[in-house]
């Protein structure tokens, strides 16, 4: 594939989670940001990216993009097939920049706008081609949250903003189709509602920040990572169904409850009851901790929802698939390139939730990474998931393993897998762990076929039993490994 | 201890949750719902809670307590130091059951209400003891979300509340005491404000109930899970501070994005849309296959939050700490009953995220347990937090493991570990995993001490090397365990 070109117009927080979403899913990217700071503050929101980002992962990511920085935005945007606008949020600006685009951009590229605030049509009005011009809205991390509202008008072609939505899929993200602008779009309804709400709260003394923030992630907030609003209460309203539900939560919506009807007053006595509460309950930490603390939490819940194949981690496995496998990682037996060496079963970037407070990938992880091992081995001569619905498939019955040297969180890693033996009922395989080229693990692993009905071995299929002579006809010539059959010395 | 009495009245899906907390964390439960179906409705709650909670923590729970069924209220609350009230919404019904409750109840219990809708002043009002009735309101699932709101009022005095607020602490929940009485406490209002914007996009065609919940649970929702509102928005904020993101989102309170003001009209044709698309949306599950679906999901986000121990993990570790642990699993050398057989360094129940998607413990977590009997061998030598923040630690060399029996999801596990060697830089250990009686596994690890700075092997303290000299002597007479010292066999 060749490289496909990204311009980013704005840096900051915004502008600079996009850079590192293009950069890090292969994408080349030329940054547009007259401030002197931006290539430094683009810098740091690249380093989180980078700590998080390919570890969220359980395959490699294509290969990092080439980020340069252009004083000319007329020459930063030819070529570009993306161009993401997160200047102020300010309408004179916003057209001002897509005028100088316009100039010098494909016709076929699309203008994202990272806008809150405007709907399309105010974007579109009185440009030169309204049509390219759609709002694209994510949200803070943009590197590693999925989400991103896709407005346009009828002024875009349909085909156009398919064209937009592929592309956001393929960095990554769920582009969620507005079906109608709207101010504030969607989410950001729900963020203003609640925020005016938890203004109220705070100015009446009803609770502090940190209590409503409490209050949140205590409750809803875990509720809603996962099932979302709607759901949720699916599941409340039991088994008389959603109907039902309604009509007891119904009524409420009468209820004078919420404050809302009302705004209050923004006056600095309000922002310093805000700002000093903030301080007091998260002061102890700079924002540059708190960023790596919820880059670590978000990985970690993500990685979480992954491992249920629910919500944002459904997303994410969909999105492993949709990478392109490097020889070794898909397909049976005849897929692999050369099966005279150990076998490429495994290669990926340590994630986050791997590692200790050091970032030191933790004991148990080693196992897990050749665990993935075996069971791609397994997929390899044909032990795959149809396969173990039929009933049978293989337990580990003994595991050894040296570590040899040490990995940080978002080192790319490898395993490469020599078959001992693979006869019968009998699967004895030897996994190799790199970092780069350096050895840093060994896993020797002993497997039995079993029945998945009596939870006893039995032999395998004779198709697996074919594919493992095949194997073991290639991988003849290899050398039995050092440290293999070795066991851990009882002490004099 | 002595037994606590916990009385439930009203069962459903929030009291069943109340009996299944009280109850897994060691008190006897009495139900009182005049409702037929009641006891076969909290036992389908009670086997989701026993499924989920007990692995949340990484310590055993205490012994569950016992729960019976009651037709008489009067006889029910007798002796109870918590009375958990969840009858309908009805202000004339919930003052029927305060007055049978207090007709014989002890001056001393707690009567909580699960009220959303009330205030604590309106459940108080008329009734005989006014300041023995507050507002305990609970979010759904109750045994595993910690989040619980206190309300009082100036009728409760201070040391009341505060026995209610430590009961419910003890209980493994987060009492939010709201300082004064609003309607709809503090969650619901933000729920409320959701609910209604919700349900205007919706109606208007805006979003489908799907993409709605995917607006949530792609974008803010895993946000808030971990940071909730204000601490999210410090983020954004950067380096400027809190004070910064107030000046910038500030402005935005005065503009009309919020369908709030008005609220839609409740109607069948309403009803009907939300339900439809909520069957096409979910339809494809049970209410049983979405709770228990929720379930993992939020254990797993939750054992998340705990491994970085933040927001809702922190609460569960600090949680954990408080709970009185058996012999072996707290303190040094000196505080292990008997030293000469192999020391009990693990119980704890299997968690959800442990399991693959038939239940069975999966093959990594079998050296994450043995890790933490690893981690917990070490401690008791003294090589504890605080020893390695001084500079010296043990590294894994080695580990060969042995599975031997499976383990289900909630399973209670324990490891015993016996000191093979521990002299030195070196540390051989042998440790056996049991569920009940049975041997399910056993792993041999060979560990060095480390520097942590040069990360190269060096001679541990002259305590730790005392420590393991009292072991070995004291563990002297075992047996050299069967399948030590083994290797997986070369193939003929």
């Amino acid at each position: 594939m060749t490289k496909r070109i990204a311009c980013i117009v704005g840096g900051g927080v915004i502008g600079g989670g996009w850079a590192a979403r293009f950069l890090l899913n292969g994408w080349d990217v030329r940054v547009f940001d007259p401030d002197p700071e931006a290539e430094r503050k683009i810098g740091e929101v690249l380093a989180n990216a980078r700590r998080s980002l390919p570890g969220l992962s359980d395959v490699p990511l294509p290969e990092e993009g080439t980020m340069t920085f252009h004083a000319d935005l007329a020459e930063a945007v030819r070529d570009a097939a993306w161009i993401q606008e997160s200047v102020p949020e300010r309408l004179d600006i916003k057209l001002k920049v897509y005028g100088q685009i316009q100039a010098t951009c494909s016709q076929n590229a699309v203008i994202g706008s990272s806008t809150s605030g405007f709907k399309p049509s105010e974007l579109q009005e009185g440009t030169a081609r309204p049509g390219q011009i759609i709002v694209t809205h994510p949200f803070n991390p943009v590197y590693l949250l999925p989400l991103v509202e896709l407005v346009a008008t009828p002024a875009s072609n349909a085909e156009f903003v398919d064209k937009a939505a592929e592309i956001l899929t393929g960095i990554g993200m769920y582009p969620l189709r507005v079906r109608k602008e709207i101010d504030a779009h969607i989410a950001d309804r729900f963020l203003e509602a609640v925020w005016r709400e938890a203004l109220w709260l705070v100015k009446d003394g009803i609770a502090t920040t940190e209590e409503i923030d409490n209050a949140i992630r205590y409750g809803f907030g875990i509720r809603w990572a996962q099932m979302g609003l709607f759901e949720t209460y699916r599941v409340a309203g039991g088994e008389a169904g959603m109907k039902h539900f309604m009509e007891q939560f119904g009524p409420c919506l009468s209820w004078p409850w919420t404050k809302l009807m009302d705004v209050p007053e923004y006056t600095d006595e309000l922002v310093d009851l805000i700002a000093g509460q903030s301080d007091e309950q998260s002061g102890a930490y700079t924002i540059r901790e708190l960023e790596q603390a919820r880059d670590n939490n978000l990985v970690s819940m993500m990685r979480a929802l992954k491992s249920q194949d629910w919500g944002a981690g459904a997303l994410l496995n969909a999105h492993d698939k949709g990478l392109k496998p490097q020889s070794g990682l898909a397909g049976g037996v005849d897929a692999i390139g050369d099966l005279s060496q150990p076998i490429l079963t495994l290669a990926r970037a340590v994630p986050l939730d791997w590692t200790d407070y050091n970032g030191h990938m933790t004991e148990s992880r080693y196992l897990d990474a050749f665990a993935q091992s075996t069971d791609r081995f397994m997929e390899i001569i044909g032990c795959d998931s149809d396969y173990i619905a039929s009933g049978g498939s293989y337990f580990t019955a003994e595991t050894h393993i040296r570590h040899i040297d040490e990995a940080l969180a978002g080192d790319r890693i490898s395993v490469r897998t020599q078959m001992l033996l693979g006869q019968g009922k009998k699967l004895h395989l030897f996994h190799r762990m790199y970092k780069g080229d350096t050895l840093i693990a060994t896993g020797e692993h002993f497997l039995l076929h079993v029945s998945l009905e009596t939870r006893k071995p039995c032999p395998p299929s004779g198709d697996i039993e074919a594919a493992m002579a095949r194997i073991a006809q290639a991988q003849a010539g290899l050398d039995y490994p050092e440290g293999a059959g070795a066991a851990i010395r009882k002490p004099a």
